[in-house]
């Protein structure tokens, strides 16, 4: 599938490939994943992303993998398959070990039930959740 | 608003009054919020999702804390604003500072559109990604 | 709220008040509640929607109740809150009971549940079941 | 794809197993889907989704047919293509004809488009909707 | 995959055929997409679809290509693969470059992302956003 | 409701502040809208979003007026009601008519109820639709 051709080194332009190379740098591998070989039909669009991304990836005030876990938990929600499949694989290779990852589910599949239960009860917001 | 009646503690029955009760000794607190008491018109489904929720969220490979953001996560994507303002509150009293809700904020945009991107993109699954 | 202003029947057009008199005979009564009256800004829509949702709702394979009931579980997972009470109200003055509608939020809970684990483990789809 | 492998009998551990085998017994079929074998990673929630599951959607109240068509409105709201099929599949194991099943897509679509229609308007909840 | 079999000319009824033909009429050109052949088990409900899309689709005070991104922007939110295909081809065919399919994703990103901001922080509505 | 406190002016901190007096130069208004003064308890958080939303949403290949109505239409789907309301007023500021509005909203409906028959077929893309 795709809605634009996946473009190769050959066919990106001098922009895109610019930031093709800088992901392999930060990433340290050659490989560069379908997601930015469709996005670098716009180029400007691929770099603000690129940016965009490591820095809010960025080791911070919560772990790397924590930030994945969550990443993969919104990409779950959002019906997202490409993310899921990406993400799933980042978050083990930052560490997240079968166990997290099975909690983590745990944790996805009861937050889209309550989540619906309380939806379908149209449940007011208690005055001391709100700031 | 609400598509059902909250219960009080007289208006619950027997079934549904001993969940409260175990939700405020678990707890350790006297209040019971909005959501357990519009779902204690079912006191067998309320007792299930209470049960449930203690097991999911129990301490384990994942701290408690990190449990919560993706709870969190997850009720952000779905667009439950009742749960967004139940599971911040959590989130907070289980040690999640200003720098990492604003932390958590910043993945879960990013994701919500890196996930965008992705499906107008219609991206295949990059072999590697495959288990 | 509302972005746009509900009309009253002296602010709503010939055309519109039309159709909310047609609403009226056809729910014999005289509410004609807010969606109808934020539609009516643009009464092509407006009477092409109504004309639809009867074709839709009437009694056939399906019995009234059912159909309600689906409408409801849809407005659910689509975070709809108003439609979530409309439909909900509708399911009742067709008949729903409480202990049916206690079965269907633990139905929408259970496929909210595991609409989010399957979504997580990318699981492909058994031969057996494409037609 | 998948995220995980997909455990064959011989893969799963003894717990994972026993499920696999309550799942013939109870479907009194040898067929044990892709869903299963991909949660088998995580044996205990293999196990507590399906014994929920059971219970969930038991004849009770609601027939189990319209339970299955519920499930299934969920499943397409939700986006879960494998979802989709799997109930799609259920609900005709369970009776649903095929001018049933047109009728039901007839509901789903209708909903969706008042969902968006009611959202885009902003459409305040009318007071006599609320409990 | 696909939950029904997409029906072929000689499969479909008079009343879908019929329906096929006038697709092929309004369009100008032999090929009906596989949608329709899906649809064509309910012929009832393939001829509303249909011709309700015209209706919504005729020039009018929008452009048909502003049309079509919406239409593809919708889609792409509801996480709906085929239709994210199918219009972002009928967008390209009503005139869409691709510089405006570059703009129209980072527009589509953007929101993905202050949605999710605005929802996390249960930001309420400024009184001059109100009708 | 919120989830956190909206900032004054004179709660915000000097980094914060710049922003919201870029917003206030750049949109020629002295009003500050409640989005910005949630974002403004992490400040680069809240810049980034400024700065990167101008970008996008300045004139390019496609007009002010047609990406809020994208802007607008993806919100809908998301189902984010002030966003909602802020890309409604947005759009009728930059001159989209009661008429346009109309249309934009039978589209975003169209979308919405085509989207779910899509899915809930399961429908495979024809190959005429792939890059």
């Amino acid at each position: 599938m795709a809605t634009v051709r996946l473009l190769s080194d050959e066919e990106a332009g001098a922009e895109a490939l610019a930031t093709f190379n800088d992901i392999r740098a930060k990433r340290q591998t050659d490989y560069v994943n379908n997601f930015w070989r469709a996005l670098a039909h716009d180029p400007a669009l691929l770099k603000a992303t690129w940016d965009r991304l490591q820095t809010v990836m960025a080791p911070g005030a919560l772990e790397p993998m924590v930030k994945e876990m969550v990443y993969l938990a919104v990409s779950v929600a959002n019906g997202c398959t490409y993310c899921v499949h990406s993400h799933t694989a980042a978050a083990k290779s930052k560490g997240m070990t079968e166990a997290q990852h099975g909690e983590l589910l745990a944790v996805i599949a009861m937050a889209s039930q309550t989540n619906a239960l309380v939806t379908a009860l149209g449940v007011p917001v208690d005055e001391r959740f709100m700031a």
